[in-house]
């Protein structure tokens, strides 16, 4: 049986590595016409679609699936529709692949300078989330690499049926079948297979819980662009606008709770935190939010209905949940001392009108995405006016932070000469 | 004993993880004034490194160590003298670090860009070549960088002669010294450890043959920027301009032969075969090159008197050697077929005089730097204009082909707001 796995992922590994050469010289207008002809087709075949959707909650439901897991397993109406649009804003996208910058001449004579490339075969593995699977294969075509998508085995159903109308629109646009290819056996080994084939796979993007994620880096030897989780905070300076302060740190609280741009840790100046928390607790309480704060906080604190006290195991931990942290701190350098030792280096935020204050938090915090006097909510590929994203990495080597289309290829070096030599 | 040197390396690494903040935060001046202060100690105690590399090379030539290893290892007068002013070379070149770029203002107000940060902590393995550590001390300072050097035991004492050199010009600067740490025990196992402590080590550049590199391929949990073997092809088209033809296959043959941007393999047009190749081989005939030629080539050059018949291995071989081995193609789409199932991905080259074919081959070869009409001897930091090289990658991810100073540092998001949440 898992002779037949690797024997299966292996074959899928070299068709996708054959069908990358093809991608990588695919012009814009080819990439363009399968990500509309894909759209077209999903909207053509909504009923197939949801036919196939229905297969796949049935049985989840006979399996007793999480309502929150049903929930993003279900292709709604509303959500065919923004599969169809995503695409179609991906069209709209600039090719990033061949754009060549820097062009400089050297005294010797050569000009030299770096022209973007695709990395050429991604690997996404992912929950029963049908949206991922065209989200996914829509940027990796723009992108011009071929790609293999492993989703959740929940989601088989539906998965296998937008693989075909994927391959509908690539052979439409001239371009191989092979480009995106759906991993159909729900046997977990071929996740194993998939982070261990670099020969076929050039990078790993694993979106999904930090269980997931955890068990793929001891495991992997293709490298991933990934993040555990999101342990974000904000602080508020001795020198923050009140209502900048109040501002963000609700939204970045209760905007949404399941994010991982989410605040989870909130410092605060101590000269200001008898004035500040009182205030904040009044909008958090509204939303039954729970604050677990050190014994300073909690004093001033004292009489909020959903007060606790925190462990250092509070410090580093993603709630994803309406509980939040509360820390006093001296002053902007034991704030960046805090976030250094226990951020999870995603996105980390100060609330100062002080310009010598921000400039040393965004210079010091040690985190991809560092903020002043805004909410970490906006850590996200769109809001930073990517276009898209396809995940977001912790990580300091290659891509950093929300990663769109520029993060699924690589920069190449190019050298035009007039027959120079090295003397 | 193992847990000794577990011991030992934690704590080393423990040390730079701590150095590294301050070097993060260190402004240009202060770094600058410590490569001058290391190049100044330098020139001041060359007696005392001389009598330093002379204990390592009593001890190698009683261990019967290779010529060419000897000659690394050996601190010529010129080799101190060029330590020094590599020094002074890196003091020249900007500051990478804190330089923000694309600051773009988004529809809800907030303001983002990217600033360029340290990579926190670089791993450096490396052989007996005493230049390397102060090479590599230099760019990881520059960088803001702290760094564990792991050089070849073979050179020890000059070493550990150069390590305390360094951590004087750090500490006359005001910068920590353990911002450059030189690992003192010869055991291997202190290799194992260093490629194996994510927690303490960003990434490792490892330097030096093929062998060692695939053997910590194997076993580093700890991101390399790599490169393993430069097997480099030159592509002579049927439009291809004699001359440049004759000059470049001849230069990145003979030019060196030990170095991995060295053609290793030729390829010829077929059409053109026949006019070349008695040319070119007038000229490899001179230096005595062995020519391993496919059928077509050999019949060609029958008669020259270092000819061999090639074999499938000789594709995939870097000969680091008077040798290379010529294959004759239909045309330029059957030489990029080559070039990407044989090459290292380091550097290929086409001569051609034909702009589409330039432009195919541009975009098509999947290799680190790719070129028309110069020699694939010019792959190198100095020529690029990178001022200084700590390696050469031939990944995809993060830096490829040539890295400099940039290949040590990460881009994180920076976000100037004004209060602005999402909604």
């Amino acid at each position: 049986m898992t002779t037949d796995i690797k024997t299966t992922m292996k074959a899928i590994g070299e068709r996708a590595r054959q069908a990358s050469h093809a991608m990588a010289k695919a012009d814009s207008a080819a990439k363009n016409k399968a990500l509309q002809l894909i759209a077209a087709a999903i909207r053509r075949d909504a009923d197939i679609l949801r036919s196939a959707n229905k297969l796949d909650l049935d049985a989840a439901r006979a399996n007793g699936l999480e309502p929150a897991m049903l929930d993003r397993l279900t292709l709604s109406d509303k959500a065919i529709a923004t599969m169809a649009e995503g695409l179609e804003q991906i069209v709209s996208l600039p090719d990033p692949i061949g754009e060549i910058s820097n062009m400089k001449v050297r005294p010797t004579g050569i000009q030299i300078g770096q022209m973007r490339v695709p990395l050429g075969v991604i690997g996404i593995i992912y929950e029963a989330r049908p949206n991922v699977t065209v989200d996914a294969a829509g940027l990796c075509i723009k992108s011009g690499n071929a790609t293999i998508l492993r989703g959740g085995s929940e989601a088989i159903h539906c998965n296998k049926a937008l693989a075909k109308l994927v391959k509908e629109g690539l052979a439409g646009a001239g371009l191989p079948q092979d480009a995106v290819q759906v991993v159909e056996t729900t046997d977990r080994a071929a996740v194993g297979e998939l982070i261990t084939m670099p020969q076929y796979v050039d990078v790993i993007v694993p979106r999904g819980g930090k269980g997931l994620i955890a068990r793929l880096m001891t495991e992997a030897t293709v490298p991933m662009i990934k993040h555990l989780d999101g342990i974000c905070h904000v602080y508020i300076d001795d020198k923050a606008d009140n209502k900048k302060a109040l501002d963000v740190a609700f939204n970045a609280k209760c905007h949404r709770y399941g994010t991982c741009n989410t605040m989870e840790t909130l410092l605060v100046a101590r000269s200001v935190a008898p004035t500040v928390l009182p205030e904040l607790a009044k909008l958090y309480q509204a939303k039954e939010v729970e604050l677990r704060c050190d014994d300073e906080a909690k004093a001033i604190l004292a009489g909020y209905p959903f007060l606790a006290s925190a462990t250092e195991e509070d410090w580093s931990t993603e709630y994803l949940a309406p509980i939040l942290s509360i820390k006093t701190v001296a002053d902007v350098d034991e704030a960046i001392a805090h976030i250094n030792t226990y951020s999870s280096k995603h996105t980390d935020a100060i609330i100062t009108e002080d310009y010598s204050r921000a400039m040393q938090f965004l210079r010091e915090v040690d985190s991809a995405s560092v903020m002043v006097n805004a909410s970490t909510r906006f850590a996200d590929g769109f809001e930073y006016g990517l276009g898209a994203e396809i995940g977001i990495s912790n990580d300091k080597l290659h891509a950093r932070g929300p990663v769109g289309l520029e993060g699924l290829t690589s920069l190449k070096y190019v050298v035009f000469g007039h027959g120079e030599v090295r003397v």
